[in-house]
């Protein structure tokens, strides 16, 4: 079925304790992408401005990404953000945020693709998110992701984005922030009666849990030791997830449970090199081996 | 093959946000040896003062604990905690600890034990542990638990004990102090490098990590939203752990994943009410139960 996916694409410079990479291509609709499109076809839906490197349009070309929704806006300039990650890198601090073309009126989805059946609005202000979900036709899932940011800022836009939604993906502190809670299961929970069927926290190199009002799963990380670089893992994993889901076309406990293991074998891919470079090089192949590695650290 | 559990007996206090109990049965060596006794007999090893009460000392019949090694020091006072936990029972105060006859010398492992194979050192001063560890004649497997307390306080202590043992269990925040690492991959190598062949990283509510030279698994925690007390519930989850290696009398991959599944069921049992309540009315059967639905969760 038909994947959509709505958010950032931008121009980061990122620095880990083990190197550093600028002016690489990020974003967290660029992201879910690039790990969707390992699995399945996906739309994406963007805008950049007219700095956008012709060399970065080169990365989508010879996948199934379909960029007829990456609108490119000469006059304005590209979303721009620069982080620096701490030892743990689950810790992070963001030394420059330019919104830059993200600040005007968001792009508008395609009229091509207003029937897309599997959605995924990834990380932007919920007010733009919930016009996203206006604009398409009747879709059988959509789920969004949120930040810090919003659940500060835009708290009503938010709660309202979220009766509009089927599922959200967060991690552990955005739970915690958005429910009140600091007990991990009382806080997914309380978004649950936000409005979504269901909430996927993640909990880094820990793994995450899936919560729906009569079942709950908890499955691990695909532990990996050679992260260089986290930026878009939970953007990459929730590009694994929806692109299962889609491929399979079943909201069943056990397609939700691989769709769970694709997110976290594509993310466990992207975190090993800066920007996309490793999801770049990876094929389908080498996340159905992930995928076998998996299931065999799984069989007690 | 034989069991051993070396540790503290306890008189408890608990306060958590769901209730209180008030004086009853804990210490790390009881969690232990309640939680393996539904897997595998144990032979039990600790010191309690002339006030530990005759009902506590019935709680231990007619189950497979040998009590031969607890040793009533008439004229001492038995080892008492008071703790209250946050909302996220991660998280706790301790409020109270009398450590009473722990101050003392400690116990002796009684000459029939000595010949045990498997060996558990619940937490208690690494010098302590140490001592235990030279009264055994040749175990095949010896495992640790520590504390932030003796990390900051008996370091040179600890890292002596740690070239003794052949696997250390602890929890994340502890694996961080031990090794002054945040990362918790580096974290767990650099505790890996201090000694055993094997370390088991809990995280909660998110599972565990076991890491070895060449290998490296992380496994879900048993999924429970009934939590009343975690008391108990690493020491707990060290005793199913060990009681199934003892059982199974191998240390290969399958059985040392299979032990971390032990381990986290019979948590998930311990953590459902205060004390040893939940762990005392449960059976063989209970933790097979979960067991199965651990796989089941874990079939992708």
């Amino acid at each position: 079925m038909s994947l959509l996916v709505t958010g950032t694409i931008g121009i980061d410079t990122i620095e880990t304790p083990g190197g550093r990479a600028e002016n690489v291509m990020g974003g967290s609709a660029a992201h879910f992408a690039f790990a969707a499109a390992l699995v399945h076809p996906v739309r994406l839906v963007g805008v950049v401005g007219g700095d956008f490197p012709a060399e970065f349009q080169r990365h989508f070309h010879g996948r199934p990404i379909d960029t007829a929704g990456l609108e490119v806006r000469a006059a304005s300039k590209t979303f721009s953000w620069h982080g620096r990650y701490h030892e743990n890198m689950n810790h992070r601090d963001s030394l420059r945020t330019d919104l830059n073309v993200i600040a005007e009126a968001p792009p508008r989805i395609p009229d091509a693709f207003r029937d897309s059946q599997f959605v995924f609005l990834a990380n932007t202000h919920p007010a733009i998110q919930r016009g996203f979900v206006e604009q398409l036709t009747g879709p059988s899932l959509v789920v969004c992701d949120t930040m810090d940011l919003w659940i500060t800022s835009a708290r009503e836009d938010l709660l309202a984005m979220l009766k509009q939604v089927h599922g959200i993906v967060l991690n552990d502190g955005e739970a915690r922030m958005l429910s009140c809670h600091d007990d991990i299961f009382l806080a997914a929970r309380t978004v649950l009666e936000m409005g979504p069927a269901f909430v996927v926290v993640k909990k880094g190199e820990f793994g995450s849990m899936l919560m729906m009002r009569d079942e709950l799963v908890v499955l691990p990380a695909f532990p990996t030791q050679a992260v260089r670089d986290p930026t878009g893992a939970g953007d990459s994993f929730a590009g694994g997830m929806m692109a299962c889901l889609a491929a399979e076309n079943r909201l069943d406990m056990p397609t939700l449970k691989r769709a769970l293991a694709y997110g976290a074998c594509v993310a466990s891919i992207t975190i090993e090199d800066f920007s996309l470079d490793a999801i770049r090089r990876a094929d389908a192949a080498e996340v159905q081996r992930r995928i076998e590695r998996y299931r065999e650290m799984l069989r007690i």
